[in-house]
């Protein structure tokens, strides 16, 4: 049911019934490092190329998402997927071999939350019984594709974030075992006018602001009414300007805000300035760490707030500012109307 | 309601409440010249880039098939979108003014079957009463990107096909007009393991096939219940061996097939080698003739099967294959159970 202007309430209350998060070896050293299904060795885990190691990743969560809900590829319905390769080949090698219906997304570092809204809605529906939801990102292939070749060795500044080398994958599914998703609302395209590709949390933070205020606003609830809002992945910068762009507005998170991209990584000692991004950052923290406690009872309340900027090398180019969106989740350990 | 494995029948017959097709001057040169609504004067219409050109031409076709639904940007509650450009710039810096909840898609060319898919189950299920489905592509922001630099004037060889500048976009509402989206299937991931980048044809018509005999399996109908079956985009390459790939399975289209591909232009007078190809290119060809004709009364039951080849220069580059993919809706002008 749609409630306000941009959120869907869930009526069947779609679970997530499996999932799974793999990484590689810095995020290994991060905080997070022993929630992980399985780490990757070095850049490519005897792949040949940094694109094909993505790849592979984004398979190895999907397979191992899917074994934990009890079910085979043939079992999925559909499937929603993309990652920030460009055309997305991330994820159309690496889910090809699963024989699967695939719908392809784009939405930057918000797929994981996009993804798993209309695999959730799809669910909801009862256009499928089993829908899968998944993104991946990697240091080395995305550092040559936005940034800079790895050996030229190119300075970061403060404001920029380390893409994370990590696939996160969920099974939602018709069941009766939390994570539930409750609601969800989808994003409009946001842009304040941030130039800097070296501080995508600023370009990202008033989409997230966007969303998450017009979500308290549809559904008449507030921070409190929430063990936790975690959005991903504004990092340190983009995360500071989030809570005073709220504030502007008179909503606080009164505290129970945290980042993905700030979770991922121990930022006084793994030298990723503002913290973590890429579209495989929010999934891993999602998948590795934030379900598995819904699941177990120790969060209750959610909402996962993917954040994208919507840009690309050409368009930074062309002198274009930087677009951005923020997709939310409600979970929720119990099925509940709001 | 889902029957079969990949389709997915619509309960409430959602509805193409409005469409527009806006393209460029080789497309107008083409046959279907005069059922555009508006033509791009040069490559860039006055834009300082061909990716601005895109943009503007892709939020043209959505504003105008808005006018000819009725209805504002603030009546959509919901956008699929994606292009062809590395991280769907064409799209996100095109629809960024229109303010309205953004899923962003990434199919190649088979978008525009993937958005109307997707749309057409948000208006089934209820959770919106208008969704937008657009998609572009033009032909100097891909040829840059995919193939050569435009200066380099690179040899084309006969397989090829000719990327479309155009854009389509749909509204599908709740609505007692016909064209109605009676049913919907999500493609599969196919890959016969062809590597030729100038050969798209042979590398999707695989996909299409795995599709269409899909649909006819699911439904239990044939190519002589329906009017037309549309592929977009094989071009004459990939159309001659879908008929031969659905012939070694014993399905045939009875001459009920055509391309958009082949449709856009005239190849004798054209230069475009086998045909067109784009995200743009079955969308115009949707958009401009086959939704007014269903409309109009003068076509009845039609099988639109976009197609999308899901490489990249960097995949092609590492010796990777093309995986395909196609999706499928039926158009009628009736609402009817199959």
């Amino acid at each position: 049911m749609r409630i306000g202007k941009n959120t869907i309430l869930t009526k069947n209350f779609p679970s997530i019934s499996g999932f799974a998060a793999v990484a590689g070896e810095k995020e290994g050293q991060g905080p997070l490092g022993d929630m992980f299904d399985y780490l990757y060795k070095g850049d490519t885990d005897g792949e040949k190329s940094f694109e094909k190691a993505e790849s592979k990743m984004q398979l190895d969560a999907a397979k191992r998402a899917m074994k934990k809900a009890g079910i085979t590829p043939q079992d999925i319905q559909i499937a929603f997927a993309g990652d920030l390769l460009n055309q997305c080949i991330g994820t159309s090698y690496g889910l090809r071999e699963l024989q699967i219906p695939f719908a392809g997304l784009y939405g930057a570092c918000s797929t994981m939350a996009e993804s798993i809204a209309l695999a959730s809605l799809m669910i909801d529906a009862k256009y499928a019984t089993h829908a899968l939801a998944v993104t991946s990102s990697h240091f080395c292939s995305s550092e040559r594709q936005f940034r800079f070749p790895l050996e030229y060795g190119g300075q970061r500044p403060p404001t920029s974030q380390w893409t994370a080398t990590a696939s996160g994958a969920v099974v939602v599914s018709e069941s009766s075992e939390p994570p539930y998703i409750n609601a969800v609302s989808i994003g409009k395209i946001v842009d304040a006018g941030v130039t800097d590709i070296n501080n995508m949390g600023a370009a990202m933070a008033p989409a997230a602001a966007e969303t998450i205020s017009g979500y308290f606003s549809d559904t008449n609830t507030s921070a409190e009414d929430y063990d936790l809002i975690l959005t991903g992945d504004l990092a340190q910068v983009g995360s500071d300007l989030l809570l005073k762009l709220l504030d502007l507005e008179g909503i606080s998170l009164q505290g129970r805000h945290n980042d993905c991209g700030i979770m991922l990584y121990d930022r006084k000692k793994q030298d990723v300035h503002s913290g973590g991004s890429g579209c495989g950052c929010s999934a891993a923290v999602l998948c590795a760490d934030i379900l598995k406690r819904i699941k177990e009872g120790r969060l209750h309340k959610v909402l996962f707030v993917a954040t994208g900027a919507l840009m690309s090398p050409t368009s930074n180019q062309q002198g274009e500012s930087i677009p951005s969106i923020a997709h939310l989740i409600y979970l929720s350990d119990k099925k509940e109307e709001i």
